[in-house]
């Protein structure tokens, strides 16, 4: 009988967690990981998110490890993390649907000024340029991570209007987006894109890759939506690139470090708009749901869509 | 022989005028309203925006007068308005996608809380409250006007996955799209919409009437969105309604009076986002094309879709 022992946003989330699991699946046990009488079996399953050592040290004898963040590079990253435990990472429609949602007011923001107006409001100034800007279908839209949510945020663009393209390790396809591969497709997939979102993985490959020489690839003025993860980015080179108008605008849900530290010059840069890591938050019941589903696949021995590869590090 | 005589944006915008018809129909004579040499007759067709008493008395003779907003409201209330010469208002494809777009930003940015976040930034503060929001799908947007800019902004509003409901003076329908009906058919439309876009000309009837009676109609918390005109709003009530929870955000592309006096409340105010009239300013090329196929349309004695009903007040 498999259970579940939650550790996801420590003993104050637990009461919200139970009530989620309660309605969602009544017949599934819950434990809570800070139980000190917890002892733990080979048929419970953790959900977890940013553990500490000690914990992870206790998740080597699971069933498996079920992450309640989309972005497992903090466990990867761990030399503890137990890698022959299996790895599942957040999902489920409600976190796919919100994530295009955030793209979709980031990149129609980027399109239609939104930061100028928010600079110009909290000066209390109200001033038309007169200038008219492109409409979305005029507008070329580049996700970089084609992958679960790159996809669905590609869809999404699709049926604003967008015109969109993709870029991932793989040759996949999706359906009706043009998608370049590796970094020998990079070059071409960077020249025709007027706003780029970034949603890879955090990995080693990855890391620091958004760099002034890539951006400089993008058509002068381009606009960037970081979604993926602050460490993707050079924050000296993307400050240089916005300076110099090689970059036109930047809206950035993820930065290094997190919290972004109140003197950075992130904050009051006039074309860079800052979210606190909300693109994403799914609910706690939409949570359970795709938790409980998970867990039905792995009692069955099916295969999680969102199964990590711990070698390939996403 | 068809002449364009142009006054829109005055003497300063001629070149951009000249530029704009010479690349989209180098066989219609254009002049300057300006010119001192200027002879009107009965062929001639006005562009303009805003004229003065004095301008709009010599225009009685000409054969139409097409105005460069898509509202007419500051023409039809000149008592001096020549009403016998047919109005036509600013119209096209940009012009309606430009302002579905916007309508599109303001709609994800109240759902999602883009003026919490520029607050923060604001601020210097990176706080994530960690509560999930509903997605696009699980929102219902009102739409009231649902005519010729509402019908657009409604459509893509359902594309993108938005629960979409109208609300007009006649009872023509719009496929995918409830639609209520006249001062009887308001109260159960407001009754189920998350977010109401305001898309109404401005008409003896409709100014004031987005007062605090009509926004405690909607659902505790709703937002706004105005696009239509500022003197539609009781700004007045709307910040009573802001600050009792009432409503729970608005974003105000049109306020009365324009520009907004720096002094005024709802510059700084946490849960309104301003634009300074920006929700769609087509392209001088956009708008020329328009106008020629106005103006073709007009000679062929066929009926352009923008007509002025002066009577009615649109
Ligand atoms: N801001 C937020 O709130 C938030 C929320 C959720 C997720 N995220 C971020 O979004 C990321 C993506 O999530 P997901 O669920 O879409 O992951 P995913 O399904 O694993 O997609 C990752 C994509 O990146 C591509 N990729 C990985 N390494 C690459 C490389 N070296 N070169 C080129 N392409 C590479 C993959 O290509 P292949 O498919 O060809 O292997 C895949 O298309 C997460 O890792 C997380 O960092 C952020
Ligand atoms: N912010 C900006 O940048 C911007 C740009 C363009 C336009 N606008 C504003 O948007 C307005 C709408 O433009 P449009 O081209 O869509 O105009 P439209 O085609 O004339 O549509 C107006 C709609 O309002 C409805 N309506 C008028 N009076 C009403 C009343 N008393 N009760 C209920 N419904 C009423 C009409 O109903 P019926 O169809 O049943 O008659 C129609 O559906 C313009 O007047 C302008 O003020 C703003």
């Amino acid at each position: 009988m498999p259970r579940l022992v939650i550790s996801s946003d420590g003993p104050a989330a637990m009461p919200g967690w139970r009530a989620a699991f309660q309605h969602v699946a009544p017949d599934l046990p819950v434990a809570a990981w800070h139980d000190p009488a917890l002892e733990i079996t080979a048929d419970d399953y953790a959900l977890i998110w940013n553990p500490t050592a000690d914990d992870l040290a206790r998740m080597g004898g699971m069933r498996a490890i079920i992450c309640t963040g989309a972005g497992v590079n903090h466990l990867l990253d761990n030399p503890v993390f137990p890698r022959h435990v299996p790895l599942v990472r957040m999902g489920g429609e409600q976190t796919a649907a919100l994530m295009a949602d955030y793209v979709l007011w980031a990149t129609l923001g980027l399109l239609r000024g939104g930061r100028t107006w928010a600079v110009q409001q909290n000066a209390h100034q109200w001033h038309n340029p007169r200038t008219s800007t492109p409409t979305s279908s005029q507008t070329r839209v580049g996700i970089m991570g084609m992958g679960h949510l790159g996809a669905h945020v590609g869809r999404k663009l699709l049926q604003v209007g967008f015109q969109v393209s993709g870029w991932r390790r793989s040759a996949q396809v999706v359906p009706g987006i043009r998608t370049f591969a590796g970094p020998s497709g990079l070059p071409d997939f960077l020249r025709d894109v007027d706003i780029v979102v970034n949603l890879l993985p955090s990995t080693p490959q990855t890391r620091g890759m958004i760099d002034y020489a890539l951006l400089a690839q993008l058509p002068r003025g381009a606009g960037l939506v970081n979604v993926g993860r602050g460490d993707h980015v050079v924050q000296a080179d993307l400050l240089r690139a916005l300076d110099e108008g090689v970059l036109g605008g930047a809206v950035l849900d993820v930065v290094a470090p997190e919290p972004l530290p109140p003197d950075d010059p992130l904050w009051r840069h006039e074309r860079v708009t800052i979210t606190p890591h909300v693109a994403s938050e799914a609910s706690r019941e939409a949570q359970a749901r795709y938790v409980v589903e998970v867990i039905g696949q792995l009692e069955r021995n099916e295969r999680p869509a969102l199964l990590c590869d711990t070698r390939r590090g996403y």
